[in-house]
């Protein structure tokens, strides 16, 4: 806990100063003040991020966090749970959505393992950070020991440090792991303070009766584990999961490094849920990339006081929504490095 | 209008087949059925308007038309009427934002003068379809006459033809021309028979008493003008403007050429009721980019029952939004083409 705590410490307050520069570079290019709306105060935010008035982005890096939930004994999802195994491979061969869309936008994807319930064959591209071979089921008691719980935070913040060796600009949240929906929810709900049933949706593709079996999954494992919402690493080890874990040390590392945190969809919000309770100051490193269809999803934002950049229908994970959204903070910077300004191009001001 | 109603005759319907194939496809690829949302009804889509059921696109160009408005004579923009041939100078050079977004996306973008009130020097990139020197004042009388409205319709289906030479595998609108929001409230107004006060918005930034200001200007140019919402010809060169109808040209040549129309804000908003209003079958080539911050905008888009991709509070015009939307779309193409099916990577498939 001491490395998590020492690194919270560090977290600073983003540059008034930049952001200021920026917002005038932004009224002195060739368009109507604010017409780029969102990509306007983006390109902003990331300046108070980086501490420069005009900053650029070229490694753009999604972390792909892969862990198993011991609650998928309850069935509590349509896919099986080797699954998520499975889907590891596929990554590391290069053909799942998020590392189509991570090409698309020029990035890399990290794919580690944080507590796949099987053993995966050694890959140059999978960075091993197996804190055990799944989480217990939470509908019977704990998903993991506290001291778990600190090692995968400790083991996103790794990835990070180890990762800034070849260079982030930007970095984008990513998840895998069949039930990972449960325990997003079971944490959304505590943290939030919401009624299970309102942070609680299909996942992959429940249906009715599934997912009514869902919720009363969810309220039974808040109910035997009493995750304290004042104690977000209780929460963690309660009702979390290993790469939720890893996803909040991911997020702590960004901000401490000055980097600017795309966050995905469901489960990394909920991994950002955490990371806010323990260091409020990371909010305003946040970009929120996309409204996902978990209905969980909506409330975290509101509750993290985020705007998402999308709203697509997606529902997929992996960090697919927040590859979309890096371009579109790319493009935001870009805009404030590259327009001309009224003076330069020789265009009348309003009036 | 012989050849525009010849061209309208030779849009055809979207290819079933080709998108019950694309359909299978996405469902045998390893995500949960309908998990990337829009982005697999979109690459479904597209593979309708190419008749295939993997499309690629590689030449994406965005069609950016300027034009002056004799309504600016009643002072209802923030802007003078020379910032547009300022701005067409700056698209020359490479300036403007939607250069800025067009390289982004790796696209091209075609500058076409198509009735700017100022001679433009002849420049390589510049396409002149110059119709008039700018629009007559709406507020007095017609904006041009009905043979130069069908000038203004002809111009655009030119520009794609001319184009098309080079390649267009997906197109996006765009449009510069102070003045256009008053003529685009006014079509929006005539054409969804809705309260002016309901689609007319505050264009570059105008204050509350040049809103209401704008607002008597568009009544009082209905009024004068009535023009026939059965005949959109004659919508156009009552309250219109040339970049209006050639962008209504783009759009009905793209339809007619298979090419998917990815339509930008309010402006090509107008300009796609015109188009949809000679065309009903133009409506399954458009894929709106954004929902801009013109109040019109929801209200076009409700009546074309378009859902747009972005929700950033744009409200440049220029084909910025065109240009994201564009990105979004060729996402959704890479999903379809690039990923691993179930089968190929061994990956189980849901309950």
């Amino acid at each position: 806990m001491d490395k998590i705590s020492r690194l919270i410490s560090e977290i600073r307050a983003l540059d008034k100063k930049a952001m200021e520069e920026a917002r005038r570079r932004q009224d002195s290019l060739t368009k109507p003040r604010g017409s780029l709306g969102q990509l306007e105060s983006l390109s902003i935010q990331i300046a108070g991020i980086k501490g420069e008035a005009r900053p650029k982005i070229h490694h753009k890096v999604i972390f792909t966090l892969a862990s198993d939930h011991g609650v998928t004994k309850e069935r509590v999802s349509a896919y099986p749970s080797e699954v998520t195994v499975q889907m590891v491979y596929n990554f590391l061969r290069g053909g799942a959505a998020i590392n189509v869309l991570s090409r698309h936008i020029g990035g890399r994807v990290v794919i580690a393992d944080l507590g796949v319930s099987s053993m995966i064959e050694a890959h140059p591209e999978l960075k091993n950070k197996k804190v055990a071979m799944g989480t217990q089921n939470i509908a019977e008691g704990p998903a993991m020991s506290r001291e778990e719980a600190i090692r995968a935070i400790e083991s996103g913040i790794e990835l990070v440090e180890e990762e800034l060796l070849r260079g982030i600009d930007i970095l984008g949240t990513g998840d895998m792991g069949i039930g990972n929906t449960t325990s997003s929810s079971a944490i959304a709900a505590v943290l939030t303070r919401t009624d299970v049933k309102k942070v609680t949706g299909r996942g992959t593709g429940l249906d009715e009766e599934g997912w009514r079996k869902k919720i009363n999954v969810i309220q039974k494992a808040i109910k035997i584990n009493q995750p304290d919402p004042d104690d977000p690493i209780d929460v963690l080890s309660k009702v979390g999961g290993f790469e939720i874990g890893g996803l909040v040390g991911v997020i702590l590392a960004g901000a401490k490094n000055c980097i600017p945190v795309v966050i995905d969809g469901f489960i990394s919000g909920a991994a950002a849920l955490i990371a806010t309770s323990l260091s409020p100051g990371v909010k305003s490193y946040l970009i929120a990339s996309h409204q996902s269809a978990e209905p969980g999803h909506k409330i975290i934002l509101r509750h993290l006081g985020l705007k998402p950049l999308l709203d697509l229908d997606l529902r997929l994970g992996e960090g697919t929504g927040a590859a979309l959204g890096i371009f579109l903070v790319e493009a935001s910077l870009k805009i404030l490095n590259e327009m001309a300004t009224f003076m330069e191009a020789g265009v009348s001001q309003g009036l």
